[in-house]
């Protein structure tokens, strides 16, 4: 038997970690060497995690720049600000880093210190840096040595539009994505406005005024079009755990396009893109725990408007199983591998 | 102590039915005399209704018309189609009716007949009927013989853009409405969508290219603009029993209007309606159990866009709450009668 | 109009502080003159708890002692700890105080220490201190100065035993009270395990070898039974806001009791406990937003164990709702003034 | 390649239907060839169940014996008294069957008569049939031809107490399991108890005085004893979708038994059984999806009871899962195969 290959994962007390370390279990390429937090040192992982007893007898260790350049592969999972002090000195020594939070997806240092609250602190680094979206940028992907992986909302919203923004049949102008998200997207952070008592049987909007995943959404919108590509975002909060939905409004400039051939043709040969029938309506129940993104796109029967729902869990293809995506195609295996959960249902 | 108003429910098995007895329990000026069900004859309401023990001592009956026709007020909490074969004769008995179910909110009968699937079969009662929006008719509806209680949906709609309307700051051809509903919105009916199973920890569009309120909030908002209104309505099921919460996009003609005024002038005075701070997301909780519409109107920073953000308790603003402040109207009490409960937090 | 009683609430943030603002916003007889949370100085209570909107237009203050002897009636709504330490300068002062914590619960100050982690500081209060279970105290609760609020578990437990440890016809080594509570019990404070993300679709035990219920379910059991009893209670959490169920089992002595009768008998004219009919499961949602307790009482077909099923709003009859009924009983006013919600269902 | 098993799964529309096959197109020894359903014929099962897109292309067929004839393996996950009409017929054309519904379960005709509401028509195979726990009969289910697969509540309160009954340490006459279960239990059988807002935010009891799953339980419990034994057996409805916890009560007859031993004895080496440190609460989401029973044994500060908590998905451990598990040993397989899923939390 050959040699696994090693991984790490840095910050893997949040939600996202958990999720990658359930991912990774069961990938039969990979071996996760290191799991780091610093509150949690020496604590057996599966003693946070219950679901892992059995499947990770790994303990959580500081984070160590020389253990973790011995990985091949380096996963943060960390909060926003903590990659960019860590990752230079871990590409120098060789390894290849995979960040699921924000630290190298806008390129544009100003637009990151507005919305993250600081300078940025590896601008060098962030010209190399690959927008982890598998579908837009599987090439590049491949030969990287630093991947952003996308958001949860920004997944969602850009696998939605991609086909129609190729195609040149939408208003750039006319973008709303009115988007809802499970509560875990928060993370696992004690606040009282996340509680079940707070959360549970209630809904709302949020960050109406401006949220995080805008700028970011925006430019990739652009980068998939050409040119600058505005839009209006809305998040909103379900409650559940899982899952995001992007209803996404758009005005067709083609009035006779044909959206369904154009999302399957699109997407012919994608493993993590599921283009339902005409007339459907995805549930975000048919991905929990998959990798999976299922679309639908309506056209309203007067006028113009057209409506596309992407459904996504954000913890798999909106974070972890995204980040795996990305690793197999690092390590060139076939991007399924270890991918291949069904959605649980009911 | 003088007579209380004789009132009566008919159809009251369904989620409407139990709520209208919850508030009309706690009415000072009413009682209700009679409760109807074909299925239930004879079965002690409380029986099928365990919160409403100690609180309503009534069996279900059979609908006699004779016997509603003892009553001031006759509420129809039926299937669409049951009250407009019911109606005329009560009406010509001398009761008023309050129907919570779409047979008389629309006008046009070609469109009735589209969207219920049979033909209206009381068309001359359609001009009369009042519908029962008080904030919209409140003086029609003290005077009528036939109320036409809205549906949820169009009701946080149009409460979400009559001050926008009236004051003539969007365009018209701009809205899009995207709500979100509780599941005891579907009723009461054994369904297999609608098992908790099947919708606990999911979230979904339904209805996308139709349902049956996108013609009555369509009659509704040209009512209010006294011209052509129309948009775009895609509904949405919440894992969640109550609240509607609508997110309501528009593009404003006038750059400069101040919304909050625009929003608090056409409120004041208004016990139902609770127009929330600049920059405030209202909560489906915060109306459970309660009557208000609450709303928060947002303008986002670049453009022209402007979101209002809209929620309601769909039982009973969005329903029963709404049927008895009409009924309150037609009996000249003081509209808060009876409807004073504080919503349910957490 | 004559004047309304003055009452403060100190400690206004948690849940039940908010159910108890709830429930006296609409109470004919009382007004709530002050609201205490020293971290919310200042702060509209309407601000933190959007349902109040338009029901209470106070500001949080300082816990000043001499503001607070000006009110009739001060409940202490705070964390364990708090009201042993100002309640004795009210109580000197002439105010009488319903504490909703476990401070004046236990009459053993060994027992207390053990529980609560420190010496109890006002042990010369504990021997007047009356404990506010109406069903079981109502007179000494008219006349007393300081009443012990009881517990949400002990409530429904003892509830659930009153009557068959008074006729006699259980064996009092054998009772288990399997107890769930929903999450709001916990409270309202930051904590990782209370997340929705935790405890959400999720369903456990919790303090199997010891709860601080446990002496003050223990005592009132003792004190109903007039000798020592003891008992196995086990909490678990249930996936829902509110609401307490519990599931008790005893042996019967007496294998030819009517239980039906013993407990109709026990709590007739009680306007605060309901007893099913014979075979009823009774819901917790049926008591949802209400003060009652239902109850139901099983004899298993084969042997002689008897199943007491016992539900209460752990927010109302188990805190806020229970403390306005001994509010009541401490004024001369009839015990349901202000407790007539009917519960939220569905 | 070698070729794969056939095996087939009748009545493949309920929940432990889906179950089966999401299980099953995961596994890498069998290949699903017919999936049958009277109602849904034609219709492919991905259309019904949307998580299996991509991961299953069959259509839904009639139950053709000729057909399931040519599989090795019959699944049967029917309603009840559908598998006793046609299993005979299958084990004598050679297949062998797994029948997840109750037909099987019970070796007494006049017991399953009571409790199933007709009489049993296949009285002849009650004797070879195989109750499928493996954790019991592993080396009886290998040479089976006929498998009753156990129900979801007994597997978890048998694997509760099978470690104490083997030893001897508990009084026999003590034992009381207090249930709880997710509403999958119930099926997809649209009835309104079941619907979202029937049971959502809410807990009760149901079946108080006898459920059909107590006579399975009792007659499992005294083949592991090797003599009778009785139990009181409560259950109950969590508004979750997914989870069954059983705590179960006994009495001690060894105070001195150390009861972590036991259970780590007992249950070393089993793949599917976890048994956590002392002081543990398990939680039914750290099994969710996954085919584990997670069990903790507590004794109580004082007196001789133990307190034992069994967690498991009632749709795999408790159902599906189990069902692969018992085929895998009869395909001579590794009983993990195909059952490495990682319980999905959050």
């Amino acid at each position: 038997m050959k040699d696994r290959v090693r991984v790490a994962v840095v910050g893997g007390t949040g939600y996202t970690g958990v999720e990658l370390l359930r991912l990774l279990s069961g990938h039969p390429e990979v071996e996760v060497a290191v799991v780091t937090s610093r509150e949690q040192v020496g604590r057996p992982v599966s003693g946070l995690y219950e679901n892992l007893r059995g499947h990770c007898d790994l303990n959580f260790s500081e984070p160590d720049p020389g253990l973790l350049a011995t990985c091949d592969i380096v996963f943060f999972a960390t909060p926003n600000g903590t990659a960019m002090r860590q990752v230079p000195a871990l590409i120098e020594a060789g390894s290849r880093v995979i960040d699921l939070a924000a630290d190298f997806r806008l390129r544009d240092t100003a637009t990151w210190a507005d919305w993250y609250g600081e300078p940025h602190l590896a601008e060098e680094y962030l010209a190399e840096a690959v927008y982890g979206l598998p579908e837009l940028n599987r090439e590049a992907i491949a030969g990287a040595r630093l991947i952003a992986n996308p958001g949860c909302y920004p997944t969602a919203v850009q696998l939605g539009l991609m086909p129609l923004l190729r195609a040149g049949v939408i208003d750039e102008h006319s973008i709303i994505a009115d988007c809802k998200s499970g509560v875990s997207g928060a993370g696992r952070k004690a606040a009282v406005p996340f509680l079940f008592a707070e959360m549970a049987a209630s809904f709302k909007a949020y960050g109406v005024t401006g949220h995080r995943h805008l700028p970011e959404i925006r430019q990739g919108l652009s980068d998939i079009a050409g040119r600058d590509v505005d839009l209006t975002f809305i998040p909103h909060l379900v409650p559940m755990i899982r899952g995001i939905h992007a209803t996404i409004y758009v005005d067709l400039t083609d009035p006779k396009a044909d959206l369904q051939k154009i999302f399957e043709t699109h997407y012919c040969g994608e493993a993590f893109v599921d283009v339902l029938p005409p007339g459907s309506h995805p549930e975000t129940r048919s991905v929990s725990g998959s990798n999976l993104c299922r679309l639908a796109a309506h056209r309203l029967p007067d006028g113009n408007k057209a409506i596309i729902l992407s459904v996504i869990d954000n913890l798999v293809k909106g974070a972890a199983g995204q980040a795996v995506q990305n690793m197999n195609l690092l390590l060139g295996l076939a991007e399924e591998t270890g991918l291949a959960q069904v959605a649980l249902l009911p």
